[in-house]
């Protein structure tokens, strides 16, 4: 058994042994929140032509008065290509997005500009280049538009379809499977007998674990099996997911069964033991590319651990940063608690004019699920640190 | 044809139409960001008996002291309902979430005791209902666990699990339909003839609403249609969607396609033209419950318009506070333009130990994409504004 390892080095010791995940094709209406996995440069510039920015006339000289008069020439369709060059005294019709003709540099809109008969009259200055949208002036050809391990938002998909990309490669969605180990623990939806407790863990890890871009693929429950069951679905899980989450089991003596399940499965030890509250009888190992993770049977401290070890290396597949650093933030009702180890207390962040302020959510004790309702932010108070009095500035994480 | 509206009364005149959801029954674990349609209450305490907290051991008094002494009686299983009481010299072994026997009030952790042949010898100080969980603790019996409107997060599926429910009603998923009225503007995915555009507006609206818990289901184009065609395609798509999101559409001589076709097939104006930059040109309709929304076709101004216009009602529809409040921001590059209307300028901002700082992303021209794809703050520059300079304080709207 190893010796107790701090927080900062069993995140590493993860993000270190990061899996890997199998490249897929999506078609691009499907990739929003996905993880692209190559680098996409622009085949041509964009816009590709020189064009109108507004609904108006382009102008045959490249400027022009208030009051100059130009000859409306007709014919003009948007979406056809312009054949014939305008003369310096002609006007023409064009609708945002109509390629210029040869010969024009300037656009005046049609609230800028009065017609009698066949004549136009514009109503304020223009300077060339006014009102046109050069060939290339949003991305030129060859620049790189997205680049590889970016999850790819609203933004990104609206680039992507500007240059017709129809499908693009991006990593598969981490699967993670989700193995309750609690003797007493049974299904949420399963007939409940005295003395037993329904797991409420597998499900908000579900939850998580899809707010982090990854899918909990399969859930399954230790209670009514023997080891040699429990062992043999573990290893058979372990084929099948990238992750897996162990939740519960006892830990009596300083033995864990869920690491010496682990071992038994062949996977390596990672850590053993944080000293955090709640949950600090946490650990992982890995096993090829896979990673394990023991997480307590404690709702808020399978919350808590969830987000301290299994979020930030969802995050780092998803080439974000995976630990999202300490702020600081007034706590409006402070908390009464000397703290033994570090402790993540549960809290609710918000936004004021005069910076962040937290409120210590109620419910504080690992076994209670009221505190992770409203849960938007950890405070991370020091190991050995006295209660911390309100409006006391403390670090958060939000989540 | 009404006068210009400023943007806060077009959001009021917005957020008075809500439109109105189906209630549907899905199960808790699909659930997650659906909003719930009914207040569930508490039908029994959480816990519902006096457990363990720990793994340990169930003392036969309410304390002990260091070095006190009990005789350890086995028999005892997790998950099973004890029927002995313990006396007060009597210990017995019980796991997390195991069922206190009668005569029990404290519980030491197997770390904290040591155990010779059947004598357990307590190692510290225990209080009256240490390491207990009482019944009722997290939660009493009628207490309401979510109350209708809510978006569902993890801690309330967990805590829903932990309360056995199955499946929950939730208002139905909001139907979003778009349609991209540009006559030149061609499906992202379809072959490009010089003179059209590919519509980058669509599948950005898709991720845009998904983002927002809506769903858009179906997207149709003007292209290649005629004035009735379009008619009835937007007439017949209106009966199947919650909200249309109308792009493009000319708009010459102060009359808008858009609201020309809108009042063609009986919807009604709520708004029409609001002095912002981008996208001034933006109205909406509404028709029965049904919200019909018109935004620019130029890409940028469509973002704006979309979270300026569309995300309220979608939020509103969530339960969720529609119109984020704007918070201060150092605008680390400044903004070299006057604003004229109201201007949205797209920025990327983050949290530093300074407060609030937000940068211009380059690319601001309505026409342009590149502004939107790292964008996740619209600076809000009143009208008549200088330029900002470098360094100066600004309103954001975080996204």
């Amino acid at each position: 058994m190893q010796g107790r390892t701090s927080l900062e080095k069993a995140q590493d010791l993860l993000l270190n042994t990061t899996p890997v995940l199998d490249i897929v094709q999506v078609r691009l209406e499907s990739a929003l929140g996905r993880i692209i996995a190559e680098d996409i440069c622009a085949d041509s510039p964009l816009p590709g032509q020189d064009q109108s920015a507004v609904d108006g006339y382009a102008l045959g000289s490249p400027q022009a008065a208030v009051n100059d008069r130009f000859r409306l020439i007709s014919g003009f369709k948007l979406g056809r290509v312009p054949t014939a060059a305008l003369k310096p005294e002609e006007a023409v019709g064009i609708a945002t997005g109509g390629i210029l003709p040869k010969g024009c540099r300037a656009v005046v809109p049609h609230e800028k500009s009065a017609i009698n008969g066949s004549e136009l009259q514009v109503l304020e200055v223009l300077k060339p280049g006014q009102n046109v949208k050069r060939a290339g002036e949003d991305y030129t050809r060859g620049e790189v538009l997205v680049t590889a391990k970016t999850r790819l938002g609203p933004g990104h998909i609206a680039l992507l379809a500007a240059y017709g990309v129809e499908k693009v490669e991006v990593s598969e969605t981490p699967r993670v499977g989700v193995f309750s180990l609690g003797s007493n623990v049974v299904p949420w939806q399963a007939p409940l007998h005295t003395g037993q407790t329904r797991d409420s863990n597998a499900p908000m890890l579900c939850a998580l674990v899809q707010g982090n871009g990854g899918l909990v693929t399969e859930v399954h429950w230790a209670t009514g099996r023997d080891g040699a069951e429990i062992t043999a679905a573990l290893a058979d899980m372990l084929r099948r997911v990238d992750l897996m989450i162990c939740t519960g089991g006892s830990y009596l003596h300083g033995a864990s069964e869920i690491q010496r399940l682990m071992e038994s499965i062949g996977a390596q030890s990672l850590y053993w033991d944080v000293p955090v509250q709640p949950g600090s009888h946490t650990g992982a190992a890995r096993s090829g590319s896979r990673l394990l993770f023991a997480l307590s049977g404690n709702p808020a401290a399978c919350f808590v651990g969830y987000h301290l070890f299994v979020a930030p290396v969802l995050r780092a597949l998803g080439g974000e940063k995976p630990l999202p650093e300490g702020i600081s933030a007034r706590c409006s009702n402070g908390f009464p608690k000397a703290a033994g180890s570090r402790r993540l207390v549960r809290g609710y962040a918000q936004y004021t004019p005069y910076g962040w302020e937290v409120e210590v959510l109620p419910g504080q004790k690992p076994s209670m699920i009221r505190s992770l309702v409203d849960c938007n932010a950890l405070i991370d108070i020091p190991a050995g640190h006295p209660p911390v009095e309100p409006g006391k500035d403390v670090s958060i994480i939000l989540l």
